[in-house]
């Protein structure tokens, strides 16, 4: 293993997309090899013990709070927006001018928090209870969700999208793609599943966002990363779940 | 105005502490000079609406999703954890040493994170509703609270004083006070404020967080600020609300 060629382990549930498919798609996009370490056998050090190790590992300084967590030799990073910006300078996706680096940060964070709050709609109450045990709470949040946060959240990165006219290429920041255009394609390809009635309805008034999200789908390394089986399925065990009663038909 | 000096402007809500007051801590104990925006009177560009026009200035780059947001010179930066960070880095608050800063900057964005988790305690459907209007669920939710996010989140922050064993100052990073001990000094400051009986009964299991606190608060800058008018009290409209019901006595 040389300085140059890092081995980059990444550590985050098996069976979901989550918080961990942010990073997947950045090694993807930058065409990084990297291992999903939980999704190996359990004989061969993988499967979700592996990330139990991890978090309970007291012998490599600061510990993580949770999942998704890189480990590059000696150092352990949690926060997937951190993960995000650390693979994205070893594979060529921060914008070029370290003057949008800060521009890069914010949007990702700000990325970030609308994840929670998607997430925040099936489980308003505790990620401990099931969403059925909290589904009355879910029933009530999903129509203001889908009134308000999710235009505001849609409309916000279509301001940012015509603000940045530096390029031929719709992107966030800069004129080229970065990380976090791939965020903001994950967010949007999460919520098609999620809500798609409500997505649907909404797409005309934000037809940037709609066009970044299609663009990041047909890059090469991209679609054939989503065509492979390294892309898990989405599923109702993850942050962008499909419960069809909290997406009503338009 | 040299480049060694910047004018530091804090656009963020006037009445309450909120996510500002994280930076407005930096700031403190730093000693850096600067201008809380939207605390000046109205009529010499300050009240709520230079947030406003702020948010809505769409020749700067970038736009805020959110305030709080820092401007100096022609940067606009939003997003808590990067607005401490960056005046951190101006004021002598990073830790020493770049290796750190990563884990530094894990560790804000972990302390944002249960800031974001408290304020769903007293608002767990929207923000745009009243308290009263889902108070309903946040009866539900505040136990659960209690129960399990509070104490893991205390825990998790007494392990990583513990598996730091750098210095004789107690710190979250390195031998000496960052920019984090400052948010986590705020995050107890404000939960001993919203949940004074169940900080009280945990409180024990955790002294290594408790000590951070009380020395935070003795530091002179630190002390001067919080006796001083700049210092908001807590109140009902910011994150830490004091609700008795869902605090009841232990």
């Amino acid at each position: 293993m040389s300085a140059a060629t890092p081995t980059f382990e990444l550590f985050y549930w098996p069976t979901i997309q989550g918080r961990g498919e942010f990073v997947r798609l950045v090694f993807e996009e930058a065409g990084l090899p990297y291992v999903d370490v939980a999704r190996r056998p359990a004989g061969e050090g993988g499967g979700p013990g592996a990330i139990v190790r991890l978090l309970e590992d007291d012998t490599a300084g600061t510990p993580p709070f949770a999942p998704p967590v890189l480990r590059v030799g000696r150092l352990r990073l949690a926060q997937t927006a951190l993960i995000c910006r650390y693979v994205a300078a070893h594979g060529g996706l921060l914008p070029p001018a370290e003057d949008d680096w800060l521009r890069a940060d914010q949007l990702m964070l700000t990325v970030m928090d609308r994840v929670a709050e998607v997430h925040n709609v099936h489980h308003p109450l505790a990620s401990s209870l099931y969403y059925e045990d909290q589904q009355t709470e879910a029933l009530r949040l999903a129509p203001i969700f889908i009134a308000e946060r999710l235009p505001k959240a849609l409309g916000y990165f279509e301001h940012v999208l015509s603000a940045n006219a530096a390029g031929e290429e719709q992107v966030l920041v800069s004129d080229a793609l970065s990380y976090v255009d791939l965020a903001l394609f994950q967010l949007v390809d999460g919520l098609a599943y999620a809500f798609p009635n409500a997505l649907a309805a909404l797409a005309p008034q934000f037809p940037r966002v709609m066009a970044l999200h299609a663009a990041v789908a047909e890059r090469p390394r991209i679609a054939a990363y989503l065509a492979s089986p390294r892309r898990l399925p989405f599923n109702e065990h993850g942050i962008f779940r499909h419960y069809p009663e909290l997406d009503p038909p338009r």
